[in-house]
């Protein structure tokens, strides 16, 4: 068994990754590091019966790896000690995320531990799955960024299309809003409807621009916009690409396709246009079907009239998008099946 | 009192209809014409007890006005005969929204009433208020179409920005699908989902092309697409423009509050971006605050860094987005004030 | 037009006041106050457009009428002195409503204006209007006490069903738990959840069981639970009665209706049962088609073969729960038809 | 590896044992039969990418264990059949819960199989574990019966109690009304708000009282109402009960924690009422906490006052209200600790 230890209290990233290692079967939480003492049944009530209680900092035993899931800056003097110990470090935050030290800092301000960001591993495993394998760090990935970047890498990838610049549409459910009482998260306000937030300039840009560019070869611009609507969990991204040729939609889901044949949670949906009006959602991701999985699934549609292609990813935030990939790349880690743990379809319903 | 006419059996856009017009003070429903006959009231609960009844087309009296909420090709028969009987005739479908026949014969077949199409007015008060003020026919635009060309229209018409194309993301509720059974929108499919439709080529992209080209005096391309989100009622529009320059945020706001200055459903929201991170949604508009109502509110940011502008739109669909503004149609028609019955603000929650 | 003042600052029930007052032909809002200062459209986005501001307690003008959104405990303090300066006062929250003043200190606490009971008319319309179109000061009911009340009161009244206890289930929607940020409350908690709260014991229960005895002529104890669903507005009451005899449903249906009958806020639904299994929801209250008005649905049905009665009633916890009942009292009280600035339908979609 | 076949097309129970058999580390889905041929992926868009095709009822192969997901009527035809293969048969409809041939015959028609009621185990662990590790053919209980089950009998086991009625309120996600489409079930019929259906009399009734008749050694009259609410997944049942005398909530605690101690999948809800009276949700269970999972969580409270003890239990219907219990059921028939495939906890969020 792999023993686990876990940083966070009440947030919605350690209750999801220890509700996912409390399923693994070749893992286990050997600890629960959190501020608050106690039970962590009364503040996670879907692990009641679970007995798991949060420990303090002090005196936390040796462990295969530490997922660190607390807001940005805690990961960067957490995860020096770890290594030390011998310990891998999955780090849910946006610590590791960036490389450029500018950008970094703009945004989240002064970093610590700058010098971990040569060996840190951006955690795609679509993109970076040998080096997850070896790493002792691994930067687990923005949930707006994994939504985007598996949309569009294999599109950007293709030279002949010349993709320098992207509009990207992100709607994510209210767990990304995370645990934090905000009165635009109280649910009489949030129950109905779709807010825009983050208009411009969010921070997972920075991240799916980087990826991107280095797919790329070349500069790759995305103007990106996030929402939440009336849903907990889920991300539809919504990726507008303007090519200097138009391939067929067929084409491009050979792409897509072949991009992700050795990859077991990414899907294209290949379902043909309905005959019948109604039901013409066929081919397109629905959020539904992958939420509470770490499957994505993609799909596209071509304008032939306008010149643009718009391919559709979706997954689940807290899964493929959060504690699903992390659980992904911890496999990686200790060599097991990628899959372990992470088999079951998506809720559908 | 305006004796109003209603064609349409179980659709949702004849039930809100008939329900503004109850609560219309100067508005009455004459009669409620379908071919489902008896009680309106096991098709349309909400109106238990108001004892309305659907009748059958035979002898149907002479009505000020008539709202044709029927699929796509009833309204060109019906049209011409109520205009004849000298009654005005609000078209809820897209019979007459289109001028280039064309366009309109290949998205919606044969057209049995071209003639009509001189003094149809296109139903946007904000844009026609003074033709509607004198028309016998309004077409009551497309919800989509309301929600982007209010976002976008003070924009498009600043000729020193050069917007000759626009990337539009419109997210409705599910009324917006219509009553008719389908099973994308059965409840267990749909309840916390986000799913896209008519990815590309939305045949209510032709109508904002129009007006916006309209305004600007050139022609604009719409990259439209269209979501169906877990809610019932409203659109959020977002609208994304790379202009040739860019203006300051609150350049932007003037440019809106002075176009819409003197209509009074359209509210710019000016709020200030909160210095708390979290309750940082203030500034744009929210579908919740204006469903149940006919109000629109549309807030905006600029990406200074990476030269984009996005305008946030919000109505509600079967409220601005289609019922609310054809009653303020009716009211224009008749020399009411044009916030008539209309005057209620948003649910908020 | 009548002037109206109202005390309530971020809270949803003087969100709603307000929402309706803008929306009355005969009504203006002249002061909202609150000790937050500034534009109440940052609270309140759904009203933004209307200018309203909070103003402090200082020098408030005269008015007609105060509506008093404020927790418990307030109103006590200031029902005396609007009273003393002319106006009718409609509080909004406990106060007043209970006649029992061991009850009500074990509930709420002391109560300094408790000599103003004698005057203080409970503001159930269809239980006092006559009462109410006199009354100084109206304690406007608790939401749960509306729907129960009025599911109740015509079978309680029956003499001959010998009713002394009654088993009620009621289901809010969250706007109930008020705009405090709570746990329990956050989207993601709960969006979709059922949860239940004060299991027993709940505050309305007094209520219930007050003005249920006054209409039996003897004491009916009221076994009252509580839950919260994820909506925003509503209340679905299921009252479970077992009677010393059976009548028939339509029998039943006759003496709701008979009861109602004056009432225009109040409709029986006697839709029948499908044959179409499947749809057979009809002849039943649904929450949506009361959502946004000031109507109640009721609708029942009775098990023969075990001996039980069980009624439905359906209302708007904000509308006819709150404050769509505090202006149909109102109306009442300034000699308006009763249902003025309310008689738009539920919202159905 | 345990060979299942399912029987059902699209069906939402199907849908669901498929999910959880694909997930499933020690059972695969040898075949699933529908009427419907080609594959499975475009009904069920959550199951995208297993590439599992619906076959034809001929020559289906030997399989270890059949899940018959059908109307009832069904199973009592092809459960003969299987047991003659040597297959286990766990049936998903109703034909082999109840041993009473007229009430059966009354609720569901013929019955063309009653010889086999004699084996049949009624697939409830907690009540029948030893009885379903050896049966061939199991009948997987309703899923308002498992919810009420649960949460009544180690109540009504206390014989001092003498409980020999309960009033049973159970509200359900829409997953419950199944696959076929209907108007209630339209999403803008259903998204915002909770209605009641089968009011009285509802089909599982009789399954409860069958059970709970069996463990009181007396007959227990249920007086059962049942109501959708908008969401997907998930039962919350409220048990009202009036025993003769009124122990402490902390002994009722007790009992339910004796008799759930060798039961995995029901936990106790024994955390405090919250000092802080906004969050005071704690002690009751949350449908959102075991949705997506078998768990049932259980809490209670005791009105002193009025004698009356409330018994809340919140199962996800799909899960250990239909296909998790029946994986449960599976894995006990085969030998497997019970909890193979479902140990993963509730979603939360």
């Amino acid at each position: 068994m792999i023993t686990a230890g876990v940083y966070g209290g009440r947030g919605y990233v350690a209750r999801e990754c220890v509700r996912l290692l409390v399923g693994h079967p070749e893992a286990e939480v050997t600890w629960w590091c959190s501020r608050e003492a106690g039970s962590a049944e009364s503040s996670h009530r879907n692990l009641l019966g679970t007995g798991l209680r949060f420990v303090s900092e002090n005196d936390l035993p040796d462990v295969d790896v530490v997922f660190i899931c607390a807001p940005v800056g805690i990961a960067m003097d957490l995860a020096p000690r770890w290594l030390d110990r011998g310990a891998r470090v999955i780090s849910m935050a946006a610590d590791f995320r960036l490389r450029h030290k500018g950008s970094f800092e703009r945004l989240y301000g002064e970093h610590r531990a700058w010098a971990l960001l040569n060996e840190a591993v951006y955690g795609i495993p679509e993109l970076h799955r040998d080096s997850i394998r070896t790493a002792r760090l691994v930067a687990n990935p923005g949930c707006f960024s994994s939504a985007a970047i598996l949309g569009l890498v294999p599109l950007v990838k293709c030279a002949d299309l010349g993709i320098e610049s992207v509009v990207v549409d992100g709607i994510s459910g209210t767990s990304g809003a995370g645990a934090g009482l905000d009165r635009s998260m109280h649910h009489p306000e949030m129950w109905q409807t779709v807010i825009p937030y983050n208009a411009v300039d969010h921070r997972h840009t920075y991240e799916m621009e980087a990826q991107l560019s280095l797919v790329a070869g070349h500069g790759v611009t995305v103007h990106f916009t996030s929402y939440y609507g009336p849903f907990g969990r889920g991300i539809l991204a919504a990726c507008h690409v303007f090519p200097q040729h138009l391939p067929e939609r067929s084409e491009l889901l050979d792409v897509y396709e072949q991009f992700y044949r050795e990859h077991p949670f990414v899907t294209v949906n290949r379902l043909p246009h309905d005959s019948e009006a109604a039901w013409d959602y066929l081919p397109f991701p629905s959020v539904a079907d992958v939420a509470g999985s770490n499957y994505c699934q993609i799909g596209l549609d071509v304008d032939r009239r306008r010149g643009r292609v718009v391919v559709f990813s979706a997954i689940d935030n807290m899964g493929k998008g959060a504690c699903g990939v992390a659980v992904q790349n911890m496999n990686l880690i200790f060599g097991l099946d990628e899959t372990t743990g992470l088999v079951t379809p998506g809720l559908g319903i």
